[in-house]
């Protein structure tokens, strides 16, 4: 490991710590100053913040890891992204984008001078001013990390398809206690040196947490070293507290990481990948709080977890405090830092890089060096024959499945699209993306698996958690992508869907920040159709999770069938900065729509489907838009594929039944055009609206999420408890799809006896079809396991006007 | 790891053998078959169920294990809990549970001869029957394996504090890729060998998934040990294809695993724990599928991903996959297992345990051994003097902390509480529990920190999956608990509470299913005080989450303060079979209620604070219930501690500015009063709902969650539309607590602005008090940096009627 540590010089050394000094110094000022940011003056309490807030602990440790990528940087030209894990460590992210001149580029009110620095200083954690995370508002940041475990799946992402690119990932103890960061460890399996960048995760051990110690912190070198062996890693330790020879070990290990890396690229990319490689990752043992005070009123803090964040609680009360506070300060001798006008001294700015080399000027954080748009295949290419809507049965998503296998093939020398899924790719029906390529594994052996290999770009692992964070660190550098998942469980990562929708919603209102492609996510084997795998397996609560997130960046799309999934799909690939939901379930299904009905339906969001209801010839869009519509007696809603069916068969009952019933049916697809607009921008305007509900009649809704979350999409619409909402109601086991929807009280029996019961007057027929629908839901509870539900009379309908 | 080998006969291996292949039959048997249960006649297509489902592919594997740890339960007298991970490979569970006889017990219509036989077959996953996942229909089983990543979490919290229990937790190499199941590799830094039982963790590598390589099964033996060795395991390996060698080969590692399990214990009891024991781990390698079709069609099957479900999916279409299912289950020799009347032989029989041994009729399985409920201490020894309301603060979480503090002591010699938290135990103002216990850790290097011993109880580890886990492990064996976390995070492991909830759901309408403690959410560190930790830390989804599951099984809390807090926390912390949230911030507070008026108002989930508002004494409560009462001319309701305030303040303004107007302040506690009792039992009747909220009177809404996630609530409930609802829309940053509520329109201003809106009429000082409330809101805006919160003009208000 010291093959190169001659190479420093004793003058570079106290260079390198000057300027890890400098960072150190930003970070403590902006903590607790709000003026006097160079201590140009004694010390008082009017300088101080009037509330103390930020992470000390883990600040300097990131900083030496900033300084001395900076200085492989220097030395390489390699181009690097900085994952911070410990994102709380936010000022100290923000020192050194300052320092490096960046943040002064993109905020030039924050500029290089006294000013500036005092501007620096006051923004910090305060009303008005940036976040003490390292947020969206943070340049060379793509990763927040405030809720803890997805740094090293981030990073992951980050370097596929980045060739090119290191990825420096620094893991907290803390967060190394995850969940999902402990799986995130197994990356070698699934990075091939030959196509993709390289990760050099930083694991950086300061021993506690808030107020407790660590798992791997109170473990020795060689348990903690055994750990990543174990998992693939190489892993190189550097631990201690003299700064000089901290420096000068980390620098050595850092080059003996770059090196190692360089070498498995060369390796790989010359004579092809063989198995997974041994990359470098770093143990990095440091004090928590290292450098800052070391006691406290007589208790120990650096070095325990009392440094985790304002160290000095009380300087606002205590002298005592103020005066250990300035003495901390001085100790970085500020004055040898920053010159008269209050910039970084020459010889310390020349350590920085330059341009977009600078980890804060990354263009792999700020959507990637190539912003080309994904051109996706004309849709019509695998749109499905449907004829009389309803007469033809297939699977909705294998069409998606051959649309996202050309994507593949179009982009096979330019990769910038890949597939996540947690090993459903085939169970999900998007199988024909094997057609050209494979399941990446760097594993090579043989044992009866089909299309894996180390250069296929379908990622598949059992874990939604990296599914999820591998796709988010590829879209957020840049590339497109899908998320496929049953949907159940894509509850399982539903924490990650919402700290993604609040990074995109504040990114989006950052005039420098590109627009980053949409997070899609495909939830399909859905709850409907569950009935063979069970209880467990039936959850649409992603859908209720995303409807509370802000309307600027969520979308949820519920396509009826394989035509409009690929409308949709089309719409959501080549979309940035939203969090798209398609909801759609993989099994053979009635189709309904033409390719082209469906790109119609899809722009509008939701439409009266006039085929499927009996108003008359002057139905609403054939009206000028002044003009009163007719009203039918009654509307049916429905939204997602199996309550559209069951909404159709309700339809077609009331019809066949009750002729002098007027029945509209409106399917909905686009969720979010049901709030008013100022609660989301798809809201349709209250005239639109009504042209389609109707401003009075009762209208019984079938949709696929579960039933009651309906309600907060109306409110805000005229007479929103007209409306009775049929769907999930947590009901179900290991049964038939049919029961399924009997059980939830969703069915079309269900659905015609609602109209029926909603609708005023006396109807013909009316009574007879209650007695029918009553009589077919005792049979199918009475016979339920003999599959009556196969008897034509219950389960076969095909759309034929009722008098043909 | 052959110490033990001889003791096993040629006799006993062919008996294991015999015993191993009734319960592969009987898995086959379950997925294939509804007639000729044990093959007495020739199969045809009429005996073959009409849908084929069923997970066969890790069912052998699990059988093995089962008819091991009968052995040595036999062998032993341990009593042994088996969690399968795999839980999908049900009919391999349920058939070894009806070998051993406990399935017949608890459902004698299942009986053991042939028309139980039949029944068996019959019922597996099939509509009507049962589940084709170890469910909590199954005996045995607190386990269900759908979702993913909690077996080992699981596991690990049953063993806690049943010092004399061995949990066998089958860990699949599918399941071995979740993030969950990869932090639950660190459980010997967190099981003290003195006091809990043993985990013995059994991963189980069969190399496939549904249709790809597992990350695990690639990696040889000796990679897979290092995995397991560095976490701090033991591992011992067993691989191979050969029945009887590898029933030999299983049985010495798990005689050697039960050994060095007992040499720990008692060594720690004898002499105390030192450091982390390095528990034994086996390691099983067989087939996917084993024992099933080695190949189908000239295709592999058995060893490969083409196991794992139904391995002849043909077999009512193709004779020869009809003939290749006949020849495979009579490999298992059925004559030879069964006798005439379809029992069990009893030589085989004769190797199962008995009575409460048995793994299906394990007590710890069903609600524990000891189901003694946990009696807290009286209340009011907690309580907090409030005086007048709103005139005093506190933060609002700590008495709570004394109460667990005092039920940690009351149970020290009969321990059965523990608290779990993600290193937040302080941070939540819980501390109070460190004066009679430590942090749970066997790690013992002293370094800065602080209460943390090997004998502490409050289980504190930077994983929400895990905390969660161990307590639904720690519940479902019967004792009681708490996961207190910050708000936002409890989504990390939402998808474990929707679980849990569905878990629950059926287990409680099982009548052999004893009522298991609930599982106690406190979510806690709030979005609203969140202020100082930014957007990334402000999240109420959770509740979100909870009201879309079963009424029968969720309930929601949001106390206003630290008294409702402690009667809340009672009645939780006593109840069974329900996942409730606590909502509650624990910063310092106004509080309201003495500990007698928090005891009525919990009663009730929800009433009018007479206090806040200013109608007649003809108030409600005091009239005879047919006596129509005096309706305000506007409602406030509020649910949370910052809505709470926020409402009083705007009560208080409205009657400061605008005397003739009448005011009520409704106060809910228990959410889930609001919706119609059909759809939750706390629904209150129609007329208590109009009692409170009046028929046609607006209402200003604020509460704490997602703002229109309130409307699901109120859908069926007189005229919803005239519920106003403000909450948090996904608004905030690094902030002040004023300014949260502010951005998010739920300030006292916005409410007595939407308030003043709403009602009709002219009013004496309304002009004035809007003028006021935007005034103040100007200031705010303007000055937010300065933090003019501090004004007592907006931060302050003591409750004192109006005209004192």
């Amino acid at each position: 490991m010291n093959a190169s540590f001659a190479e420093i010089t004793p003058e570079e050394l106290e260079l390198l710590n000057r300027y890890w000094n400098a960072a150190n110094y930003l970070t403590v000022a902006q903590i607790y100053l709000q003026e006097n940011a160079l201590l140009r003056e004694p010390l008082t309490t009017d300088h101080i913040k009037p509330r103390l807030l930020g992470h000390w602990g883990t600040s300097p440790g990131l900083s030496l890891i900033y300084v001395h990528l900076n200085r492989l940087i220097q030395r390489t030209g390699a181009q690097v992204l900085y994952v911070a894990g410990p994102g709380h460590g936010g000022p100290a992210i923000v020192a050194n984008v300052y320092l490096e001149g960046t943040y002064s580029e993109i905020y030039p009110e924050v500029s290089k001078d006294s000013a500036g620095l005092r501007r620096l200083i006051r923004q910090f954690s305060t009303p008005g001013g940036i976040p003490s995370h390292v947020g969206p508002q943070t340049p060379g940041s793509i990763h927040e990390g405030g809720e803890l475990g997805y740094s090293l799946a981030h990073a992951t992402g980050a370097a596929m398809d980045n060739p090119d690119l290191i990825v420096a990932c620094v893991v907290g103890d803390g967060e190394a206690e995850t969940g999902p960061l402990a799986a995130s460890w197994k990356a070698p399996a699934f990075l091939n040196p030959a196509r993709d960048g390289a990760v050099i995760p930083i694991l950086h051990l300061n021993g506690h947490k808030i107020s407790g110690p660590t798992v791997l912190g109170r473990q020795s070198d060689s348990e903690v070293a055994a750990l990543l062996a174990a998992q693939g890693w190489n892993p190189l330790i550097v631990s201690g507290h003299e700064p000089l020879v901290m420096h000068a070990e980390f620098a050595a290990a850092l080059e003996q990481a770059y090196t190692e890396v360089r070498t498995i690229q060369q390796q790989a990319r010359e004579h092809g990948a063989s198995g997974p490689a041994r990359w470098p990752a770093i143990i990095l043992r440091t004090p928590k709080g290292w450098t800052g005070p070391a006691t406290v009123d007589g208790v120990q803090v650096e070095g325990t977890f009392r440094a985790h964040q304002v160290p000095l609680a009380g300087v606002r009360e205590s002298p005592a405090h103020l005066a250990q506070l300035e003495a901390w300060m001085r100790s970085y001798e500020p004055e040898t830092l920053f010159d008269r006008s209050g910039r970084l001294v020459p010889e310390l700015e020349a350590l920085a890089p330059r341009g977009s080399l600078r980890m804060g000027a990354s263009p792999f954080a700020n959507g990637g060096p190539d912003v080309a748009d994904l051109i996706l295949p004309p849709i019509d290419d695998y749109a499905v024959h449907v004829g009389i809507p309803g007469s033809t049965k297939h699977e909705t998503t294998r069409p998606l499945g051959e649309l996202l296998r050309d994507v593949y093939s179009d982009t096979a020398t330019d990769p910038r699209f890949r597939l996540f899924c947690p090993d459903e790719t085939n169970s999900n029906r998007l199988g024909a993306v094997f057609e050209v390529t494979d399941r990446a594994l760097m594993e090579t052996a043989q044992d009866g698996g089909e299309k894996i290999s180390p250069d296929g770009r379908v990622m598949e692992v059992l874990s939604e958690h990296l599914c999820q964070g591998w796709l988010e660190g590829y879209l957020l550098t840049g590339r497109h992508g899908l998320f496929a998942t049953y949907e159940a469980f894509a509850m399982v990562s539903a924490s990650m869907t919402v700290q993604h929708a609040k990074w995109l919603q504040h990114a989006r209102e950052l005039p420098w920040r590109r627009p980053v492609p949409s997070l899609n996510i495909l939830l399909t084997s859905t709850c409907w159709r569950n009935d063979h795998n069970g209880f467990s397996h039936q959850g649409p609560g992603l859908i209720d999770t995303a409807l509370s997130l802000s309307g600027s960046v969520v979308r949820v799309y519920l396509p009826p069938d394989a035509n409009t999934l690929l409308a949709a799909a089309q719409h959501v690939l080549e979309s940035r900065n939203y969090v798209n939901l398609l909801v759609v379930d993989k099994q053979s299904h009635p189709q309904y729509l033409s390719i082209e009905a469906a790109r119609v339906h899809a722009a509008s969001g939701a439409s009266i489907w006039e085929w499927a209801g009996n108003e008359t010839a002057s139905a609403p869009t054939d009206q000028q838009p002044d003009e009163e519509p007719a009203e039918p007696d009654i509307v049916l809603a429905c939204a997602g594929d199996v309550p559209t069916e069951e909404t159709l068969a309700a339809a077609w009952l009331l019809q066949r039944y009750v002729p002098e019933l007027s029945v509209r049916v409106v399917n909905v697809m686009d969720l979010l055009v049901l709030p008013p607009r100022d609660v989301h921008p798809h809201g349709l305007a209250n005239d639109a609206f009504t042209r389609l509900f109707t401003s009075d009649r009762h209208v019984v809704v079938a949709w696929h999420g579960y039933a009651r979350a309906f309600h907060q999409l109306l409110h805000g619409r005229p007479s929103p408890e007209r409306f009775h909402v049929r769907g999930y109601t947590e009901q179900g086991t290991t049964t038939t799809p049919f029961d399924m929807v009997v059980v939830n009280r969703m069915s079309r029996f269900h659905l015609a006896l609602e109209a029926l019961h909603r609708v005023s007057g006396h109807f013909d027929g009316a009574a007879s079809l209650v007695e029918h629908c009553e009589r077919m839901l005792r049979l199918h509870h009475d016979h339920i396991r003999e599959h009556l539900e196969d008897l034509p009379e219950i389960r076969d309908w095909v759309w034929t006007p009722p008098d043909a």
